[in-house]
């Protein structure tokens, strides 16, 4: 049997047709062009959802379910989009309005949800519990135990990217201060790298030769991405490296909290950042090792990159 | 059916006979002395159960089960205590120990994750998913999703205390800077207090005229309790009254903390701490309200105190 999974970014929509195996079969995607209304936005669901049936000479009844990832506050219970800044959605009925235009079992939940999901059964984890951190934007995550998302009481739950880890610290986009997202997200990584290149000390007339950062970002700090660190890192560039270091700091802080509360079998970090591979991941993996507190337990929380690219987030609506 | 509940703790080892609704019907304990050899802790409890059951005429058979409540990590898997600093444990078999002295079923788990059982089961919460954080000495705490407790991997989930709120600050006795136990169990409380009576402004000849807590302590910082600092604060002492804002701001950021991530039905405050009662609660809750992510949400999780006392680590245990 099939099932249809949704992608709605604030981008774009991408749609997946996804099999038994959790495999897409065949997707299609428009673009998402906000602002515009919440029924428009649906309409064009129902669109890609029809698309890939007809392509595929499938019947509304081969269709098992259509799950969509929404990037915003859900409520099951009301079936309502309840907020949604990406795609600027507010207390609409997303369930109805949907599933009065198709005749299949309508589903939708957290996009961060749905892309753990996804990484989950698609991944080929042999893991029974998992959590998943996405370091993009900014922090997207879920929790998944005993096989079974955690939403919480008001379906909300899985916000790593907003807990604290230095009080007081850096503004997060939420209004608190000191979150993990404001430290540990490609944002942070961009701010930080910026904020130190225009410092006395990377800034001026010889700047460029105190930093090759200035090189891979053409000269303009707009232009800086977390890759540029990476890469930088790479060529054994001093400020990348000490930007680096501080970086895996945080996400080690971080990563080391979710395990002490959680002690899943799983950590997998995936997201953009993730791509920079192996040379993240092992001082990642060094760092949490010294700060988790069952140091000399005989088994503990694996850390791991992601496996799929962006696909997670189809594949997981669908599962929805 | 009656099982029999021990809390193994560093200075009693108190067992009680609990029944079907959760109520302690009888009790005994002796000193835990430590250290003795672990064999000799065990014979005690073995004692303990004996005298529950002579004095109310039960057999062994009338017991479903003996559970004990362990300070320490514990291995499910193997039955050893694997390390307990207050008993002085390391890699005792335990379950294999007693369970030769005992013809009953018998049960051990982290002592904080049987006190949350206990409050969550004896309490009368009407609800499925709980965290429960005992502010003492340390911060322990439990979490229980859909009934359960949550163990992880290695049996040490749940360490709430152990999750950096402030990188780079307070060192804690885990080793890690920065926990949530360094900022807010009863410890932290008292070395602040400590520190800032100790400071320029509040030390010297006419110290005891600018706060109250001089005459509190009699004078000695060696005597100061959390409880001192709650009485100063009745009294409106400038000093206290600082030092309970920042208490609270510390205690609702890890609260925070923990809604953002599972968004539990109810999280419950117990330990000495607890026992300054709404003065505590209300400042608590209203700094959380403004540190959760879900701030709109139509439900959200609910910050109460612990109801029962320090028998929910013997009603607990026998949950086990």
């Amino acid at each position: 049997m099939f099932r249809i999974g949704v992608d709605l970014g604030g981008t774009n929509i991408a749609a997946g047709l996804v099999d038994d195996n959790y495999k897409i079969v065949d997707r299609e995607s428009v673009k998402t062009n906000v602002p515009r209304p919440a029924e428009s936005i649906i309409q064009d669901i129902t669109r890609l959802v029809n698309v890939l049936r007809g392509r595929n000479n499938l019947e509304e009844k081969d269709i098992e379910a259509v799950g969509v990832g929404v990037p915003g506050t859900i409520n099951e219970d009301t079936g309502y989009v309840e907020y949604s800044n990406n795609i600027r959605f507010e207390n609409v009925p997303f369930i109805e309005l949907l599933s009065g235009m198709i005749s299949i079992p309508v589903y939708f939940g957290n996009d961060a949800n749905a892309a753990a999901l996804g990484e989950y059964y698609a991944g080929g984890y042999n893991v029974k519990s998992f959590v998943m951190i996405t370091l993009g934007t900014g922090i997207g995550s879920g929790i998944i135990l005993d096989g079974r998302l955690i939403k919480g009481i008001n379906f909300a739950a899985a916000e790593l990217g907003h807990t604290v880890i230095k009080m007081g610290g850096e503004l997060c986009t939420c209004g608190r201060r000191g979150c993990f997202e404001a430290y540990a997200s490609a944002t942070a990584l961009i701010r930080d790298t910026r904020r130190r290149m225009t410092s006395e000390e990377y800034f001026g007339e010889d700047a460029a030769g105190k930093t090759v950062l200035w090189d891979l970002c053409g000269k303009d700090t707009d232009n800086i991405e977390a890759k540029h660190v990476f890469d930088a890192v790479k060529l054994d560039d001093k400020l990348a490296n000490e930007l680096f270091s501080d970086y895996t700091d945080y996400l080690a802080e971080g990563i080391a909290n979710i395990i002490n509360i959680l002690q899943p079998e799983l950590v997998c970090i995936g997201g953009g950042v993730s791509k920079a591979g192996e040379m993240l991941l092992t001082p990642v993996k060094e760092k949490v090792a010294r700060l988790i507190f069952s140091k000399n337990s005989a088994k503990n929380t694996e850390i791991e990159l992601a496996r799929l690219d962006n696909d997670a987030g189809i594949i997981g609506a669908a599962m929805l």
